[in-house]
C-alpha cells in the first residue's frame, strides 16, 4: 500500500473543529456503509461474480479480436483508466479494447468501418437503460449487426450491463437473450468502476481483476477508522479541504506517469460530478508529470495561488531504461548519460514540487509502490473514499448530479421525446 | 470560415476603455508581426517549406510502417492535435504516428516493444536541443537503432526537428549527416503547431498541410484588423477579458468532438503557459461534448461561478449514422429512432448551453463549418492570435515561461549537470 508525503503542504495545522468534522466524516460514510446506502466500500465483499466476469471474458477473448464498450461517463472511465494504465496501447496482438464513450458520428464510423463485424462484441453500459448516447449507441450497432448477421448472432454479440433489475435494459435478458452483467443498485455511475462496469474490459484486456478488488478492499478496510493519524485517506481529504477553505479550491491531479493519464480523468469526474454543488466544489484539473511541466506548470507557479496539486510518483517501474552516452559528448544533455529514464522522471517531479513549495504553492505526494492491479484498485478506493468523505466535510452530498436534469430536460424537447 | 455566436454570455457591454485596449493590443500583436518579433502568424506567407515537408514525408511513408515523434509540450500537442482531428486513429492500414512526449519508462518500453526499427522513423523536435526529456528519448534510440540497424541507418532513421541555426541539435547535421527539419526562429514551442513541428506528423498521416495553412493565414489576414464588429478573434479576446474581470476567471474548451479532444489539451498548454503569469491567468480546462455532459457539466452548473464556457460545435460531419428503430419500441429511448447521431448530438450541446446561461453560467459557441484541415488551421490560428492579444490586455508577455526555470534549474542539479 503506498505512502502519502506531506512535507510540501501549506496549511499544516488540523485545528480541534476540523478533527471532529473528520470524525463525523468516517461516522457518515460507515453508517452509508453499514446501511447499505452506498455500496463502492463493498466491491470486495462478495458482491461481484467474479467467475462470471472471467468466463464471460474469456468466451469474448475466444470470439472476438474487437471488443467494444458502448457508454459514457461513468459507464466508460474507470474501464478505459483501468486498460489504460495497466496494458501496452502500442501491442498489435490480442484482443483491441475500445471505449466509445460520444455520439460523435465521425469517430464512430471511425470505429465502425476498422472493425470486423463477425470478431467483434459490444458491450453497452447505462444503468437505467435510458442515456441518449448510449441507446443510441445500441440501435445503431443492434441494428447493423442484424443485417449483417442475423438476429441470433446481433443478440449474442451485445453484452447489456445494467441495473440488476430496474431499468429499460433488463427486461431484454428475459425478452430476446441478451447477455447480462450488473450495475449494483446502490452504486451509482461515476463510483462503479471496480464493478462489471469497469471489471469486464478488464479482464478482457487480461488484467487481473481479483487483484484490483483486494487492493480495493484493503485500501476501504484501512480508511474507515476515524483515527486520522492511522487514516492517510482522511488525512487527505481533510487537507484538501482545509485548503479549500484558504482559497486553494483548484484541485490539480498529476501523475508522473503517462499510462495513468486516463486516471486523471476518472478522478476529474468523480471529484467534479460528486463535490460541484451549492456554489461549491473544488474544480478538478487533469495534469501528467513530465509532460505538463511544459503545458501548465508555468501556470500553477506563476498563476493566481489557488491551486493544490497532488502529485503521484511510482517507486518501481516495471521496466529500467538506462540512457547511454552519445558518440561525441554534447554539454547540453550529456549529463544524462549513465542515468536511467526513472531517475530523471523523479528528478523532474521533486524538482518540480520543490519549485513549486517555494513560490508557496502547496502539493501532496502519493507514493505508490508499483503501477500493478492491487495498487492501482487500493488507489482508485482511496479517490472514491476521499470524494465520499471531502463531502461529508463539504455538508454535500456527493451521490447525486441535480445540475444536469434540466439539460436533458431541454434534449428531450428538442428530441420529441413524449411528456417533455 | 466560422461564426460564432454571442448569445450566451453575461457581460454584454465593451466599454470604450476596453475598446481602446482592443485597438491597442492589435496594434501591439501587428507591431510584433511586422518587426519579426514573432512568426506564428506569418506561418501562410511562405516561411515553410512545404515542398520539403511533402516530399519528406513520402520518404517516410515509403520507409516505414511507424513513426514516432520524440517530443514534449508544444513539440508534440500541435502534431498530434492535427492528427487526432483529422485521422481515423482505429484504421490499421497505413503508417502509424505515434507521439512519445514523456519520459515515462514503462510507456516508452512499451512502444519499443512493439515496433520493428527497421521499419520505423524518430522525429526528435527541440528547438534548443537541450530539452531533458527529449534528449534523453534520442539517446535511447539513437544507441538503439545504432547497435541493432548500424551508424548509417541509425542516421538516416532520424529526422531532427530543430532552431535553423543554434542549439545543440543542429551541428549534428554536418557533423553527422542527420537529415534536419526547423523551427522558425521566431516561432517558440506552443505557436509552432503549423511549423515543420505539427505539418510532419500531418504529412506523414496523409494531412493536406497546404489546405491547413490556408485557413490558418486567412484567419490571420481577417484578425489583424482593430475593428472589434469585424474581428471576431478580437471580440473573443475581450469577452474573455472582460468576464475574467468579473470573476469568471477559469476558461473551458468543450468542443462537441470526440476528435477535438487532443486540441483542448493543445488549447490548455497555449492558455496556461502564455498567460499564467504575475499572479493572473485564467486556468483553462480541456473538456468534450457530450461526453463531459456526464462527468464535469455538473460543477459547470453548480458549482461556483467562475467558468466561463467556449462550446465548438461542427456544422457538417463527413458521415451520418441514422439512429434505426429498435424490434419493439421502447419507451425510454425509442424517442431517438428516426434522428440522426449529429441531432442528437447538437440537441446536447444547444440544451446544455441553454440550461447553463439560465443558470448564470456564461458561454460562447463557436460554430465549424466542417472539421477538415482548412478550418482546423483556421481554427488553431484564432486561439493562437486571441492568447496573443488577451496577453495584451492583461498586459503580459505572452511569449516567455519564465515559471519553469527553476523547476529545470533543480533538476540540473540532482541530475549532475555541470554548472548547476
Amino acid at each position: 500500500m503506498f505512502n502519502i508525503n506531506w512535507d510540501n503542504i501549506i496549511e499544516k495545522d488540523v485545528n480541534d473543529k476540523n478533527k471532529e468534522l473528520a470524525k463525523k466524516a468516517i461516522q457518515g460514510i460507515k453508517h452509508k456503509k453499514e446501511t447499505s446506502e452506498i455500496g463502492f466500500m463493498n466491491v470486495n465483499e462478495g458482491i461481484i461474480n467474479t467467475e462470471r466476469l472471467i468466463s464471460t471474458s474469456k468466451w469474448i477473448q475466444d470470439n472476438a479480436d474487437d471488443f467494444v464498450v458502448l457508454g459514457i461517463g461513468g459507464s466508460s472511465l474507470g474501464g478505459k483508466t483501468i486498460v489504460t494504465a495497466l496494458n501496452n496501447k502500442f501491442n498489435k496482438k490480442g484482443i483491441r479494447v475500445h471505449f466509445i464513450d460520444n455520439v460523435d458520428p465521425d469517430y464512430f464510423t471511425d470505429l465502425l468501418n476498422s472493425i470486423d463485424l463477425k470478431r467483434t462484441v459490444f458491450n453497452v453500459i447505462s444503468k437505467s437503460g435510458s442515456t441518449a448516447e448510449t441507446m443510441a449507441q445500441f440501435l445503431v450497432v443492434y441494428r447493423l449487426l442484424f443485417e449483417k448477421l442475423g438476429k441470433k448472432e446481433a443478440v449474442s454479440r451485445i453484452i447489456l450491463t445494467t441495473d440488476p433489475k430496474k431499468g429499460a435494459l433488463r427486461p431484454l435478458e428475459n425478452s430476446m437473450g441478451f447477455k447480462t452483467l450488473d450495475v449494483p443498485q446502490n452504486i451509482g455511475g461515476r463510483f462503479c468502476a471496480l464493478t462489471d462496469v469497469g471489471l469486464l474490459p478488464a479482464a478482457v484486456a487480461g488484467i487481473d481483476v481479483k487483484s484490483l478488488l483486494k487492493g480495493a478492499g484493503e485500501m476501504a478496510n484501512r480508511s474507515l477508522t476515524d483515527d486520522l493519524v492511522k487514516n492517510q485517506m482522511l488525512e487527505y481529504s481533510i487537507v484538501k479541504y482545509i485548503h479549500a477553505l484558504k482559497g486553494y479550491d483548484i484541485s490539480v491531479l498529476m501523475p508522473y506517469s503517462t499510462k495513468l493519464f486516463d486516471f486523471s480523468l476518472w478522478y476529474v469526474q468523480l471529484w467534479a460530478e460528486s463535490l460541484g454543488k451549492q456554489g461549491k466544489g473544488q474544480t478538478p484539473i487533469p495534469a501528467t508529470g513530465a509532460t505538463d511541466q511544459h503545458s501548465q506548470v508555468q501556470l500553477f507557479m506563476e498563476g493566481p495561488k489557488d491551486k493544490l496539486i497532488t502529485f503521484i510518483g511510482i517507486k518501481e517501474h516495471s521496466n529500467v531504461v538506462n540512457i547511454p552516452d552519445f558518440e561525441t559528448p554534447i554539454e547540453a544533455f550529456s549529463y544524462l548519460s549513465g542515468h536511467t529514464m526513472k531517475e530523471l522522471l523523479d528528478a523532474e517531479m521533486n524538482s518540480t514540487q520543490k519549485a513549486l513549495y517555494e513560490n508557496k504553492v502547496p502539493s501532496v505526494k502519493i507514493e505508490l509502490p508499483k503501477l500493478d492491479a492491487y495498487n492501482l484498485g487500493a488507489l482508485m478506493m482511496f479517490f472514491e473514499l476521499a470524494t465520499a468523505t471531502t463531502g461529508e466535510f463539504m455538508g454535500i452530498n456527493a451521490f447525486d448530479q441535480p445540475g444536469v436534469e434540466l439539460g436533458k430536460k431541454y434534449t428531450y424537447q428538442m428530441m420529441g421525446r413524449k411528456g417533455y
